[in-house]
């Protein structure tokens, strides 16, 4: 048996004693010089490029975070070969000792949502991951096969609640019975959760929250105490530690915060002009930098012991 | 320049004179038996079972329909190996003259939606597809970069407004300022689809329409003028070709009806026991059947000529 993911997540961020993960977001105009491919236009050449950078990445971030986050989009961008890719870097995060939340925001109708289950939950399956992302608009019963599949696999779920972009709120803030769409999927999240605690208070079926709406944060931390958040939008996407800090709890837990450009393209940030040959020094400085900017602002300096 | 999408799919309707198309969902326990691999848990095997199987269902349903629809799932769920079978699937359905829409699901903000975009849309695409089933929860800004690869590639978009399932009410029918939220969704829809006008009178951004609900169907076909519906749910998931019948505009164009595992696992049906030894006849005849069906019951038979 596998322990409950949101029991090992907690692990992770107090071994690590941070609850910054940082994204995998490959792009072929961003890779470091030296890593980029003679041909860009050679899918299985990028391909190659991506899991080298995406492998280099997770070699620097390793030892500082408890988890990282690959988007699939990137990857499935080149086609089989992205995805051959992918499954490499899945592996080689897993074999640091790294979780690894899948960023595919899948979402499907019965025997559909279970397919996607199958491929992404735990360690056992094709893909192997620890945790994926999944999209409500289809309803709950599009969700309970993924849930089912979590526990057994001792793997997590992120259902989208309140996401970043500026176009969210069309759907996502429509007010219905004086309550609003997120808050109504926070409620149903937040029922996942509890039904899936492991020995701490978290269930494996957390929340993404987007770090740009501070005080939504806080409504949905407190309408899921049971919920881990998964906050995006840290750093290039606008948020700030200090707007992050709503999601977590008294101790630091709660919540992981994701970080992507900012931290795998830090050697294009002139704050790092100094290590201008050495794109992984970058790397490992910005995912410092931010980690304590994390542990300055919020609650996360608990976890510093 | 490619026509566009909608454009080639009412040509394609036109040419077939049906509006059948034929989805593929391919699955372990339900393929032929001479088409099962000893090893049902070697994933390279499956995948292979899946490719061949999908190829010679392909090679059936070529000259009767005008297009197929992979399940992006159930190779999904084979790891790298399934999604390399996926590529080789796309790719003999365009060369036997099919358009394929990919039912992916995909959503995600900004330049992730342009990287999902990027991988499945247009014959240049790594992916490689005519179409793609996408996810409107994440907002109206999160669908642009779709339609902007869309316009640009001669491909379509269907995006989901209301799913065949019974938990899709959660979302999909809250009510606000009197209108649900499938009915937002669709006036969006209805205007990225005049925006998107071929020389007909149909866009190349599309909705997604679940067939159970017939009621529901025919408030959206008035909704969305301009919108062509993926219809899905026929057969397998409990709808009639009666019940589809409102999705079709006079001249019974409008709509692509899919059915997936009546069609594709026919050879189980009793009602095709006769083609026992042939299951590949099975598919053929159910495919006529259904076909039969939808012109004996709805506008569809106007393409009869």
């Amino acid at each position: 048996m596998t322990a409950n993911f949101a029991d090992r997540l907690i692990w992770a961020t107090r071994l690590k004693q941070t609850p910054l993960i940082v994204g995998l977001d490959p792009r072929s105009d961003r890779l470091p010089i030296k890593l980029r491919p003679e041909d860009p236009e050679n899918l299985k050449s990028l391909a190659e490029s991506f899991r080298q950078f995406s492998c280099e990445v997770i070699d620097v971030v390793a030892p500082l975070v408890p988890a990282v986050k690959p988007q699939a989009a990137f990857f499935e961008m080149l086609g089989p070969a992205g995805m051959t890719a992918l499954a490499a870097v899945v592996n080689h995060a897993r074999s640091r000792g790294l979780l690894v939340i899948m960023d595919a925001k899948r979402g499907d109708i019965g025997s559909t949502a279970a397919a996607y289950a199958k491929a992404f939950l735990g360690h056992d399956s094709p893909w192997g991951c620890d945790a994926l992302t999944i999209n409500p608009y289809l309803g709950p019963d599009t969700l309970d096969p993924f849930v089912e599949s979590a526990k057994k696999q001792g793997a997590g779920l992120f259902v989208l609640a309140k996401t970043s972009n500026s176009g969210s709120s069309m759907i996502q803030d429509l007010i219905v019975d004086g309550e609003t769409v997120y808050a109504k999927v926070a409620t149903l999240i937040q029922t996942l959760s509890l039904q899936t605690k492991g020995e701490g208070d978290y269930g494996c079926v957390g929340a993404v929250v987007g770090a740009t709406y501070p005080e939504q944060l806080a409504e949905l931390r407190s309408k899921m105490p049971n919920a881990i958040l998964l906050i995006p939008g840290l750093g290039a996407q606008g948020g700030t530690a200090a707007d992050v800090a709503a999601g977590f709890d008294d101790h630091g837990l709660g919540a992981v915060i994701n970080s992507s450009r900012a931290i795998i393209f830090a050697y294009e940030n002139s704050m790092y002009a100094g290590f201008a040959n050495n794109w992984q020094r970058a790397v490992e400085q910005a995912t410092r930098d931010t980690i304590a900017q994390l542990a300055a602002e919020t609650n996360a300096r608990r976890l510093l012991g």
